[in-house]
């Protein structure tokens, strides 16, 4: 890539054995990459690790020490497997605590709904020591941030919910700006030298080639820069190459985030 | 987890800027998932990086040695921006070579078809020295195996293609039996403190408990063990506690692949 030098670089680490057993397809990855590429911001790796204590400390210690923002999803529930927050103390090496705010704020989501505060729900009032909450607009029971550290819910309407409550938080970048062609039916392999060619013509500007479904059925190139005069310069070569191979190029960039 | 002990561990490090800026939603973990869970192999962890060479050579280095195999997809195709050959070759310290019988490949794929054999089809059968093949039924291109790496192609339908051409050197282990059991409307959090019970009394028995979008609408309770008969005792007595607190279980084993 030869774009995002200037901009925050962040990973998720994705929490929980269904992620890994066929049972569930993680949409959090997915939705954050949109996300913070909407504000300016490089997802840059993204991992899956089961409800493992020592593999999420090894990986969260591994992408905190790499990243300006690590987003964690999955495994702060209030059952005996969520055991994330545990793990989150471990890789900071502090001592888990029952959080006075939090424990204040699931009283008042469950007295709210008449309902009764058991010790399996305080169990989420549990954080590492030291953090500041993330509001839950749609269950209750809060996440934590811990320096560079966003700990999130799994469910993905409750992940989305929370990431709009620190938006605040991240600091966004200049947007990369992005345009795409797709040409039907054009194999990939057949415009691979005038894209290296494009490529080596503009600097500053990424070009991604992606073939739809295999070398047959067409392909979609997409410029990615900083400048958005060098994006459209760029891509109106890939335009131009995909017409002398006989094809009518469709500009796609609305449906493309990047 | 309490399982997967004597199984093969296995990982996927998928490859690509489009996974992670929004536009592609990865489907090949997913489905690797459940294609290992079904032959008895434990997915143990999942990276995305971008097509930077440094981060695929650091990602795999790290996944090769902790794990028996270790599935790489994407970046393998004609063009400019299909980097991860290189970065294979890189990560084990072996020379990229234009393999014989990927050229061969290649040929005969395109004869076939009365298609031209350009130099940028021909970069499909560049690979890393000491490489086996590994077969692409849908698009002609191959694979290739390096010890217990397996490098795959991204478009989904190629990767598929390529996991059963694969199959036969992957050792299968003893299924994960897995029990699965729904109660609509039953908060999880109403279940925490029977579901710890259950777990502490079923010695070789993992209890997973998935909130159904939230604390409101239910809850899904999986029971994983080598022992069916453990899995069988452990989600009864799930049931059992979900009919105590006046909620009507449904059980649900086909619809869970673990």
């Amino acid at each position: 890539m030869a774009v995002t030098q200037s901009r925050k670089r962040a990973a998720i680490l994705a929490i929980g054995d269904e992620l890994l057993s066929g049972r569930t397809r993680d949409a959090n990855i997915h939705y954050l990459s949109g996300w913070l590429t909407e504000r300016g911001v490089a997802l840059a790796e993204a991992r899956i690790v089961p409800d493992v204590l020592d593999e999420i400390v090894e990986a969260l210690n591994a992408l905190r020490a790499k990243y300006d923002y690590v987003f964690t999803s999955g495994g702060i529930g209030p059952t005996h497997d969520d055991i994330t927050v545990d793990a989150i103390a471990a890789a900071f090496g502090v001592k888990v605590i029952e959080h006075p705010k939090a424990v204040a704020m699931i009283n008042a989501w469950y007295d709210a709904k008449g309902e009764e505060v058991t010790p399996a729900r305080l169990r989420m009032a549990r954080t590492p020591e030291g953090v500041e909450l993330i509001d839950n607009p749609v269950s209750g029971a809060p996440g934590v941030k811990l320096e560079n550290v966003f700990v999130m819910a799994g469910v993905p309407r409750i992940f989305q919910g929370m990431l709009n409550a620190v938006e605040g938080a991240i600091e966004s970048g200049a947007p990369v700006h992005s345009r795409a062609v797709t040409a039907r039916n054009l194999p990939e392999s057949r415009l691979a030298d005038q894209l290296l060619e494009v490529q080596s013509a503009h600097a500053g500007v990424s070009i991604g080639s992606y073939p739809i479904d295999g070398d047959e059925k067409g392909v979609t190139v997409i410029a990615r820069a900083d400048d958005p005069a060098i994006a459209d310069a760029a891509i109106d070569a890939v335009v131009n190459a995909m017409r002398a191979l006989g094809f009518e190029p469709e500009r796609s960039d609305r449906k493309h985030r990047s």
